[in-house]
């Protein structure tokens, strides 16, 4: 536990010096730029978060031997991608809640939330180039560009009950992995790592960002919705096939898997029958399969910073604890 | 006109090399995209369109001395980012139908639309970065903050009858001169051009853009509907503070000043008064000046093009020829 204490100081300590640097970006914007504009932009990227995307960004960086401070610059592009991407996608989802308060797109309305998106898009693909150039880039817009198809393939998936893994880590690597994967990978690009050194932060970010969504995945089951601020069974109501579901459905036996194809194909059903699926996910073990899953991904992902000098053991022993951490969250 | 006729078989000729290109790299993304993600892209990329932007990036790269056939995967990322901006903005206006066939938005719905136009910006970008590095990215992703800011500035004009020509030139430069100027731009970054000639072009494709702006202005007054395939007194009804009705509005007398600002205020009002407030415009010249101004900035295009030599007289006759054929258009 002092090494999850030590996780959440410095994860606290970092995002508050992204915070800076975000909030000075904003200020020469502010020169330029409509009023309305520097409104919506600092109401959507300061609203709190914990910034784990800049955050891989400075520490791959730094494990790399670059201790630059210019990387801050680098790092925001992360956190405004991600901004954008939450602007457009709480439309897409009708979101009217983020955080605690109102969407962009509930506060200001569809077009501030789309035009604002697409801004910060442009933002943080001018500071990546500007930074590390187009092997950078690629990875960077390659992030974007797996995002979108990540969710057009989750809405192929919608209708489908007897999703695989393969397609649920497809999606997942999408949704989450590759712009966490990305931030690891162009961190590296940044300091001029080694081949493997960016390949082995490339895997690390892959392997993190898995765990993040499978956790993200049971707490919509087993969260206590006052911590986690939303509230649980939401990816049922939708018919989302996560994956403690996807493994019980794969061992169930005729009959449960019946029942639980009657009740997915259902809105009004969906929403009666939260009790009687968690039963069924308990019952095939698929709550412990799917956490069980999470741990490996830590795992791996730790792994892959073996070849990292004990030189940069800090950042190194950080990496590791937040792999930690992913696991022991509960919001 | 016989200059109006190279022009145009011109235009057709490069806009047929411009789609194959576009083909070429839509097929290359189908073995790794999403089907229904491709079907978009081919929908809202290949429906025809007179392709200026890409146009302008390959005759500006040969004013200055490249006749290289890759400038034309350069090109299409404009396209794509038009498109992804034509996407956007049809969900912010609500707009059905374009170019005579339903919109993305509404054949494949709101969240297709956001998603396909977002992955354009992330490709479009990439290819810009790739091919030109961080001084083209600048400009590329510079005119993507500019539409946006140009947005928002027309939002906060809307309840602005005494716009000022100022503002308007303003919120002309971000909808459609910061994108042709920068296909001038970056075409001349491409092919290594002098700062003189990278800021001819640049100055020859704001005075074009801000050139066709008012055209599709008056066109909005004057326009045979069965032409311009969409029907007239659409900025009136809006309540757009257009440069015909901002010039009659500066010159009005006060009864004919409070009688515009009394229609514009009523949306009712604004529906069925285009007749009169018509007859307002004519009575101030509103429509005279606005075309000279427009062929004022044709000539100004054309003049920075005198210092391209004569090597590149094809080119050069092209691009004033292009500039004629803004203020001939009637569709």
């Amino acid at each position: 536990m002092q090494q999850l204490e030590t996780v959440v100081k410095k994860i606290q300590c970092e995002a508050s010096k992204i915070n800076l640097c975000i909030g000075d970006d904003l200020r020469q914007l502010k020169d330029t730029m409509e009023p309305l504009l520097c409104e919506v932009l600092e109401y959507g990227l300061l609203a709190g978060g914990k910034r784990v995307r800049p955050l891989l960004v400075v520490m791959a960086a730094r494990l790399c031997g670059t201790n630059s401070e210019d990387v801050y610059r680098l790092a925001i592009a992360f956190e405004y991608l991600h901004a954008a991407t939450l602007f457009h996608d709480d439309i897409i989802d009708n979101a009217d809640m983020r955080r605690g308060r109102p969407t962009v797109a509930s506060q200001y309305g569809t077009s501030a939330a789309i035009l604002t998106g697409d801004f910060l898009h442009a933002r943080s693909m001018f500071l990546v180039g500007d930074m590390v150039g187009s092997e950078g880039l690629a990875s960077f817009c390659g992030a974007t560009s797996g995002m979108v198809d990540g969710e057009f393939l989750q809405l192929r998936n919608a209708q489908e009950y007897n999703l695989s893994e393969l397609d649920y880590y497809r999606a997942v690597m999408g949704k989450t992995g590759l712009l966490i994967s990305s931030a690891c990978e162009v961190g590296g690009i940044y300091a001029a790592g080694t081949v493997e050194q960016i390949t082995a932060l490339k895997m690390y970010g892959e392997k993190l960002g898995s765990a993040f969504q499978i956790i993200d995945d049971l707490l919509d089951y087993l969260g206590e919705s006052g911590k986690t601020g939303k509230s649980v069974g939401n990816d049922l109501a939708e018919g989302k096939m996560t994956l403690p579901l996807i493994l019980a459905m794969a061992a169930a036996d005729a009959t449960d898997k019946k029942r639980l194809e009657e009740i997915l194909a259902d809105e009004a059903l969906r929403e009666q029958s939260f009790t009687a699926v968690f039963a069924i996910i308990e019952k095939y073990d698929g709550f412990v399969k799917a956490r069980k899953q999470a741990e490996q991904d830590v795992k791996d992902a730790c792994m892959q910073l073996a070849l990292f000098t004990d030189d940069v053991q800090e950042e190194k022993a950080f990496l590791e604890g937040l792999a930690q951490y992913v696991l022991a969250r509960n919001v």
